[in-house]
């Protein structure tokens, strides 16, 4: 059976249902005011439950702010106005007014075909349901009273849910509804636990006595697994720390070919307490600051003495390995909210990255002026996102350039060299690369947006899923080219997608020449691991056969092969 | 001045501008059963109006629903129960009570970050007014009393506002917001008037003794224009006469370069009724029927002899001229409600065409049943758009062959040896069209999609719309390399996206060796009589030059200079 995993991880386990709602009581009134009083104190105690959550649980920012929005509903004129009038014309309890109220906003809500309100009604459904045990004198599910370790299964958890839960006792969550990016999905991650949502129909197929098997990556579970299937999902839990032990005899090694030739693996860092794993592990420097965190959660843009404290505090506990920022990131699937980017139809063909920066020029140039300062103190590289043609990028450098006067006329010093380069993520600067690796110093592939706009397929839409794949042939015909116009221009070239850790495809592109690999921390042992494996030779020969190939999953299973016949 | 030019034409006329609306009389009632009696009369008064409207006025297919919209809107409890509710809670006269509701609504639509809802709001003010106008006994703009020819300036107009417009007297429309799909924009083009939308603050730019002058074609405008600007319009306006003139020399001319070569100009079809202009344009042939038509506008998925009769009498009709018909292309930007397609962040990276298709085989198979069966009364060939892959090729050429099975087993007859083809306007289809091209007959450019793709810019989102060229390098690159592909493995290779008029870029696809060009019919003559002026010689000369160019923008100049130098 099949979900969509969202956070990772494998585990056996009891389940748990979550209560199946109880029956509302439905009742007429006669003193209309007192009813109104009783539903005000109701919601004036639901108020206080959640400041008091607010104050005594450990919090991370976005769940207060899911608890902040609550409490402005609870505080929301319509919505008391609404169930107010049904008391009063329909003269009900408010329990019952409660429900009216629920069935018509979420209703109302659901209607606009929106994530975003989809995801709105669960909070509203959070709160109504709190009123409602507050008017029932119900206390809410109490994991002090439940004994030994569950997976929890469950339509849907709200918020209030979920921000109680105690990880010794739930270990895995699966859920019937929700995406990658739902608040189950985002919380899971966080506490780190397997999660599975989009479950479709699992609550008629367990009860309290179920065991399930599940593994949070892929999305599998199984429903009392036979003993062969626990043997399986054990098989793959102990593989899994297997692999991770053997990734530790890397830490110190440099990252080398069987036959000695010397590669670069740095890391992405996509918020600062990155950076104590990328020195841990040895990552050797950043082939990618992601300046995005720079900018979310905060109500408006950072500052340029800001942004260069931080830039020059990374650069600076990195010594002298290189750190490549790259320029602001917005748009796309990622959303800023004072930059009141305009609502797209589709936001990841519309005005993302460089393309917004160039329209916001003195906003722009901010970060640019940070990076510069920061550029003084370590081996600062600045790069920038989402380019398709060469008047972007001589658009950005004409600006660094502008920059680069001002704090010369205001004596401040930067590198005056610094290091500028471009990521490869939209297939037009792969197509034209030969022209553009003329204008800077090095390439960085973006191989999860290269792949969703040459296949046209939107990476996060699990609709179309199925076509996007590491191995497709155009991309990695695009790759190969990339690599060899970046070093006929004499420039390096990196990669910073999650192609890069995939290490069915690190031969591939030890064969293309790929100058560095810049993955997520976590896996900078095991490239290095992969490829100690193999000689140059090997995957020249192994590159030639994949590309004389003519579909994706004959690529994928040569590839598997090769690994296999490689493990040691 | 610049909005967004929404209908072609050219037009210098003095201004009409829409009333600006009237203050809302307020009063505080006593009777209020009777007070609702007054609002229940003026809605069911509004009711009986636009069913007048339906039955006398000439609608378009399109009017006519958003004008059953309106009746449901009218007869909407939600609605209807509100306004109620505020004459009845607050004691407040109808009027007011609808402008609080209208407040209401209108915010809420809004509050949807949402095309369709901020056009649902547009007609909610409609009905509202409306219905207001009826309890103030307030008459509606009347036409009869308006002498002499106006563009008409507002800051939006409703669909009952732009139903009664009378031709003789509105010749353009200007109005402050909405977008190339908004109503206004949809009328202009059906009454065939100039028109621009998004002119922002236009309203407080003129008054009734402005005269203005409108470029449809562009969005360009000038309020009170110089002797030398109305000059300049009109010199334009004569030049597109000048110019349609010309090309009615070549009417019955077929398509030869100056040095004879021979190329193909066929037509696409959007609407079953433009097939009387591709037999007057003498089209030489059908490069793309979009079969779209037969699934909108319905209730539910057209059956399989419903398809086949259309298809047999468009091939009939074409006699033995070539017929493309192109397999269902939904999602994207073209939604079909009954097929119950699911909203996605990124409609243009998602479940669209024969990604849908080879979803819903049984669904799919009723169109390539019709278009077999009709192969046998024409020369039908059959085309699946979106392809990424040799996987998709595959698999939908295996679902031809089962229903060509079907049809062998249920003796109907088709057309043996019916051509295959696909679209190419995926990056990747592209970039592995050698691969592709062994497995079909014919390859059809459609560079609308391509540019979107390969330069990651939605092609109908004016934030980015400066990126959008038909000039682009990367996207020039692809064409050629399709085209080469194409001929390296015997097959032809036909273009059917706007590229293809474009006059700029004919020499370009004629030195490239495109084999057809597919345009609307009224491009027809244009494209011959531009295609006759170049001897092959002189466009490769041409198109080595352009594609040794670096930016979009060179590329442009010299083709433009290119082009005059070649003016007759």
């Amino acid at each position: 059976m099949e979900g969509i995993g969202v956070s990772n991880g494998i585990e056996i386990s009891k389940v748990l249902i979550k209560d199946v709602k109880e029956e509302i009581p439905r009742y007429s009134i006669e003193d209309i005011s007192a009813e109104i009083l009783r539903f005000k104190s109701a919601v004036e105690d639901s108020i206080k439950d959640i400041e008091n959550l607010i104050l005594n649980e450990k919090l991370a920012k976005e769940e207060m702010e899911i608890f902040d929005a609550h409490i402005c509903m609870l505080k929301d004129e319509e919505f008391l106005r609404f169930v107010e009038e049904k008391i009063k014309t329909d003269k009900i309890n408010s329990e019952w007014a409660l429900e009216k109220g629920k069935q018509f906003f979420v209703e109302l809500f659901n209607s606009f075909d929106n994530e975003y309100f989809k995801e709105r009604s669960i909070d509203l459904i959070d709160i109504i349901n709190r009123a409602t045990n507050k008017l029932l004198k119900k206390e809410e599910l109490n994991y002090e009273k439940i004994e030994g370790k569950f997976v929890l299964v469950a339509h849907d958890l709200t918020p209030s849910e979920t921000v109680k839960i105690d990880k010794n006792k739930i270990i895995g969550f699966i859920t019937e509804i929700g995406g990658k990016t739902s608040h189950v999905a985002i919380v899971a991650r966080m506490l780190g636990i397997p999660a599975i949502v989009g479950a479709k129909n699992i609550l008629s197929m367990v009860d309290n006595q179920s065991i399930i098997a599940m593994d949070g990556g892929n999305g599998q579970f199984i429903i009392n697994p036979t003993q062969y299937d626990i043997e399986s999902f054990n098989e793959k839990k102990k593989i899994m720390q297997i692999e991770e032990n053997l990734d530790k005899d890397f830490l110190d090694k440099i990252p080398l070919s069987k036959d000695m030739k010397r590669f670069q693996v740095a890391c992405n860092l996509q918020v600062p307490t990155q950076l104590d794993e990328i020195v841990k592990n040895n990552g050797e420097g950043i082939g990618l600051l992601r300046s995005e965190f720079i900018y979310m959660d905060r109500k408006n843009a950072p500052t340029e003495d800001i942004q260069f404290e931080i830039y020059k505090d990374i650069a600076v506990q990195m010594k002298e390995k290189p750190v490549i920022i790259r320029t602001l990131d917005v748009g796309g699937d990622k959303e800023i909210s004072y930059l009141n980017i305009p609502k797209e139809e589709n936001p990841f063909l519309g005005l993302r990255a460089t393309r917004y920066c160039l329209k916001e020029k003195k906003f722009f140039k901010t970060q640019l002026r940070a990076i510069l300062r920061a550029s003084n103190f370590g081996k600062v590289k600045i790069m920038f996102p989402m380019i398709s043609s060469l008047k972007e990028i001589r658009e950005a450098k004409n600006l660094l350039q502008e920059c680069k006067k001002e704090l010369d006329y205001e004596k401040i010093k930067y590198d005056e060299d610094i290091e500028i380069g471009i990521m490869i993520e939209v297939p037009s600067a792969a197509i034209i690369s030969d022209i553009l690796a003329k204008e800077v110093d090095f390439f960085s592939i973006g191989t999860n947006d290269l792949i969703q706009y040459t296949v046209a397929v939107d990476r996060l839409n699990n609709n179309v899923s199925d076509l996007y794949s590491n191995y497709n042939l155009a991309v990695l015909r695009l790759i190969k080219m990339v690599i060899e116009n970046g070093h006929k221009n004499g420039i390096y070239v990196g990669m910073c997608g999650e192609a890069a850790r995939d290490v069915n495809l690190i031969p591939i592109f030890m064969a293309m020449g790929l100058d560095e690999f810049s993955v997520n921390p976590s896996y900078v042992c095991r490239v290095k691991r992969y490829m100690s494996r193999y000689d140059i030779y090997q995957c020249e020969k192994l590159c030639k056969k994949v590309l004389s190939l003519e579909t994706d999953e004959e690529i994928e299973i040569i590839l598997e092969e090769f690994e296999n016949q490689n493990k040691k």
